[in-house]
């Protein structure tokens, strides 16, 4: 079989796709709430004659297209998740949920993915091996879904798994991938700093909080400025300090969140332990106590080589050479990090903003859209790669 | 007349002295809210037949007694507002009022100052010139309400203006002043800093408003450690930082309150000076705004050295030469300091701790208490006071 | 003519390499006062037939083998310039200059390129084009060589450029580049601070510029942390200090002097502008005056995609692909740099230790030195390069 | 015998005061070498027929006036070193030594001395007690020549011991002093902080020394912003910072000077404690070592009060109410602070500028100079005291 007949074949789907994903958009779920979007994917799997698997890590859906004969097993994940703001597009197939919406584009994810299941449905015939299509919530929140599904065995078995996102910093019609790390980990830390309180007007009889809280935000400055090798990436951001309720009063504790970004898993650790040296300094400096809750959250996403130069191939070929953008590394984080920790594949991005200004808002902007037609160029490459490890 | 008869006069009115503090101490008011307060005070001045003006600077009570010739006319000044502390004493005068108390003594400061004014009143036909009895709101609060009575006109015709306060530091039986800067000026600043907020992992994008609040607060200590003449005294305590909501993303303002104590009034100056110079400077190194809202509260008191000698030298004619402490200088801050930028005049202190555990703790402690034979001392010293200027 | 020929034809003056790169060891010169070794240079070239420019930017030497054919014109460069550190190997070879030595394989470089010249020379029928030999003093020394040979015309009418570098952090038989910043840019600043002096007692009086120097250094740090896209790679480092003479008197002024390094050049041109967005904060803070002296140093080298290509495959062709390393960028610089601004070229690394430790030790050691056969495999590739441009 | 009669004769030798304050002013000698200095005290001495100890502690000299009764011993103290000043005054008198000048006035004081040792060396039968006249060496340099003195004995069997310094910040008739702490303790330290060097692009492989230099300057500020008590008196100054060669090159180690000066023994104390807390905490925050070498100086000066009575007494009635003045504390250092630790006495001040610039200059100016009648003031409280405690 040629993927020509594949892509056509998906072509022919474009209104489902649009119709499936507009749905999701009009109905998004929280991370980890997400009831009615797993019932509707393990619906539409079924009525599409594919085997589901429901309730995988809690939320998640996985759909099975069984070959007619022996092969690789291939993953193809979705994710399905929606995020805590305020719809402001005005469009027909805006959130009706008020304070939640489709921001990042996961609900084109799953409406390209589901056409791609029916697609290989249709010809499981021709296929040797497994394509496992992993419908998973909670992308947008750590500890993340797909930390879950993993554990419950979604990867067993599996050979290659394969992602994708939406850009819509990126034409529709370009699509990016890169080997290496693409993404970061993102780790968060929570400090709480005791000192001892007083009358403003007293410094001397008190450890302000205040003092020891501020010299260590300047401080965590010198990790990515000294400590880390400089050609590597590396964010520590302190996203909030909150201490001290009066003008005249020395404020007894204090508390900073913030996180951790790297691309290199060393670099990764190494941060975590300058944090802990300078906190330890602070405390014999200044007096103080300290508690640093640190949470290890998604590591970083490592594009192996090997299939990273197989879809960029695919990606000229399916598009034409100048289709395809080399990925530059960003902070950003994603959970599909975990499958890759466990099996080869590849994490490609999918341009997807036309002319129209409405297909241009950052991702997790109130008015953010793209232009659907991305949804089949997704499909097209994921096809590409079943068509490639399981038909050809 | 001898003051001992006008003390031993005092010394007879213990009981009443008594009631009316516990009375006062059971029925507290907010500062500015002081209306069952004054109300009690100008009955009570009316029931001696003094004559009262009521409502002055809002909430203010003053008592006159004329004398019966021409002379001088000297200010007695006492405080009546409470703190919004719960009262957690176990006794029969225990606070009336869920979270308002008399943490601070002024309770006592109206009692004692009352039985003064029913004293001087019978003696009126002694008196040449005239006792005014000053009965303040809301001196616990800037702007206070010594500033207003004044605006009023409370000190026109004043020649000498006296206030007290008792001290549970100081044991009863021993009484303090100095002459010079004795308690401080207290300023209240607010400043907002505004950045430009972003994702966590894009600092670059950003003008994060944690890293200048915090480089801020670290520049504030070289006004005291650098800028100040170390001889001179000093504060500037940041009681509050508040910024950001979010681990991961870059606050995009902050705000921090604190406060500026001195003892002179060049320093105040100063101090307010190098914290605008620091924030300009903050403004261009990190490419933010600001505001500053600096409040200035009330100012150094300053007691002079003639009428501080005179009631040095009352404290140890009435008491022995031992119970004179010599006063040294705090940061602690009070309204009475704008009677002083008027009119010549002193601020004592009038110790009121013994043995009792109970009356030992520091003022605005929620068990706060004291030896109320410490009233009759602080009277004996307003009618010396009074007996120099307008008797003898 | 292949490439066999000319490579046999090298490897039979292996002996000649050696005894220039060693005549060159034990004669080094410093940067700027290569006189010894440009002569012998000039000399070695003209005793090859092959015409020769002198003084071309101060010491620069240019050798051109002009082939009987018109075809494009290939530049080779290699530096001579030796470092001024003093020479702790124990060989027969060591510096004879005292505290000069070639620390970091320079004298390779030209003893390889000499070889080459001579190989090319005798070639010179076959060649359709020019080949010319760029000896560049003074590369270790911005602000370099490089940059007053291109100014007096070096590249005029050259196609492409190409150099070389031995690597003692490579295995000799490993030969790495890549495309895209592969060395940084380098400059040098000097801050001068100038506040005013007093009595150590009397901070007061004084603008103390230890304060606002030590404030400087502090701030620094958050350009790389929190102004620098954290994918970029930046280094600002502050190298010395220097304030004060006594332990009580308050210093009047400071100097510092730093570097900064970057792989792009508008992170270079914002570090730049950060310096003195700080500085112009500083200067209000702190009521200093600053004088900074910003000297822009080598620029980024960046080894263009396609003729790292090229190098690439002529290095697996020739050595294997195994013996093909992609090079990582790093924050050191090198004056090639301008000629890569001028001309498409190619910047190489040639693995140079072996298994003895004398060959293992980094760049700029006193005991620096390296697997003579790292000079053969330099020139195989400038060889091949010649080969591919103006010969087959 | 009355004051009168005693100051009469001190006036009657103000040319020989005037000549012997000349000769030494052209002749100073630095701290610990005052040779000739020394020789010529102790010969003036034996030439009035006073017995003289010499080489008390080094360079000392000590003359004794016994009286005919027995009585107390008072000690007088003067000192006679000079300092390493270029002298710029254009007067006959001016120092004839190049680099070396009494800018300080203890030419003065001990010309001054002289005369009262002279004029109760002719009164000796009136006197029941002896006189002491203590010439101190080295008052300029710590460790000073006052401990030195002590040690070997100079105040066994002293009652109390007076000494008085010039004052160019006070018009000559006016004197002063105070009880209290008039003059500050004065530490001197040196610290070393050892990192770990490297090249100025490679941070990450580095301990840097200037991070952690820098670092702490700025965490010295909070000891007198937040550690001590506000209206305590306390300097902490770095006066020297050095670190680093070159540009290009990570610093392995930081030295930096500096002083600590207090008004009180305790906050004294606490300081070195806090300087030490920083430094263990920032070996932990940088990985660096240190080495701190912290000198103890001269002590706190401490007037007793009833000694400062007495002086403050003797201004007046020698020089009427208005020639007092009360002496501000200073963070100032004098030597004269080991005396006092010993022996009850007094330190004070004796105006020396008239309407002439030439004797406004401040102390260790190179204009220096003062008017010489201030010497017969300083005679006459010393006579004045002498005749209350040995002959009254």
């Amino acid at each position: 079989m040629t993927i020509e007949i594949l892509s056509k074949e998906l072509s022919r789907l474009f209104e489902e796709i649009v119709e499936n994903r507009r749905y999701l958009h009009q109905n998004p779920e929280l991370s980890f709430q997400e009831e009615k979007t797993s019932r509707f994917i393990a619906n539409t799997l079924k009525s599409y004659g594919i085997s589901v698997q429901e309730n995988v890590g809690d939320k998640g859906v996985v759909g099975i297209v069984q070959g007619s004969e022996h092969g690789k097993t291939i993953a193809f994940r979705a994710d399905f998740d929606a995020l805590p703001i305020e719809d402001q597009k005005e469009v027909t197939y805006k959130s009706t949920v008020p304070g939640v919406m489709h921001a990042c584009g996961h609900d084109g994810h799953t409406a390209a993915l589901l056409a791609v299941a029916k697609v290989l449905q249709k010809h499981r015939d021709s296929i040797h091996g497994t394509a496992k299509f992993i419908f998973q919530p909670a992308e947008e929140k750590p500890p993340g879904g797909a930390k879950f599904m993993i554990e419950e065995g979604v990867l067993d078995g599996v050979d290659y798994v394969f992602g994708a996102h939406l850009a819509t910093d990126l034409p529709v019609g370009k699509l990016s991938t890169a080997s290496g790390a693409t993404m970061a980990s993102v780790d968060a830390f929570t400090i709480q700093i005791f000192g001892k309180g007083g009358h403003g007007a007293r410094p001397h009889e008190t450890k302000d909080s205040i003092i020891a809280a501020t010299q260590l935000v300047q401080h965590l400055q010198q990790i990515v400025s000294r400590r880390i090798n400089p050609t590597e990436a590396a964010v520590v951001t302190v996203g909030s300090i909150h201490a001290g309720n009066a003008f005249n009063v020395i404020a007894d504790s204090a508390v900073l969140e913030g996180t951790v970004r790297a691309l290199n898993k060393d670099v990764r650790a190494q941060i975590e332990k300058e944090i802990r040296a300078i906190l330890e300094g602070l405390k014999i400096t200044n007096y103080i106590d300290f508690e640093l809750d640190y949470l290890h959250g998604y590591p970083v996403l490592v594009n192996p080589v090997e299939e990273a130069k197989i879809v960029e191939q695919f990606i000229k070929e399916q598009f034409g050479d100048s289709a395809f953008i080399q990925k530059e590394p960003v902070l950003g984080a994603e959970d599909f990090a975990y499958y890759l920790q466990e099996k080869p594949g590849n994490f490609f991005y999918v341009g997807a903003h036309n002319e129209e200004p409405n297909t241009q808002y950052p991702h997790h902007h109130p008015k953010f859209d793209f232009d659907e037609r991305a949804l089949l160029n997704t499909g097209e490459i994921f096809l590409k790669i079943a068509n490639h490890f399981l038909i050809d």
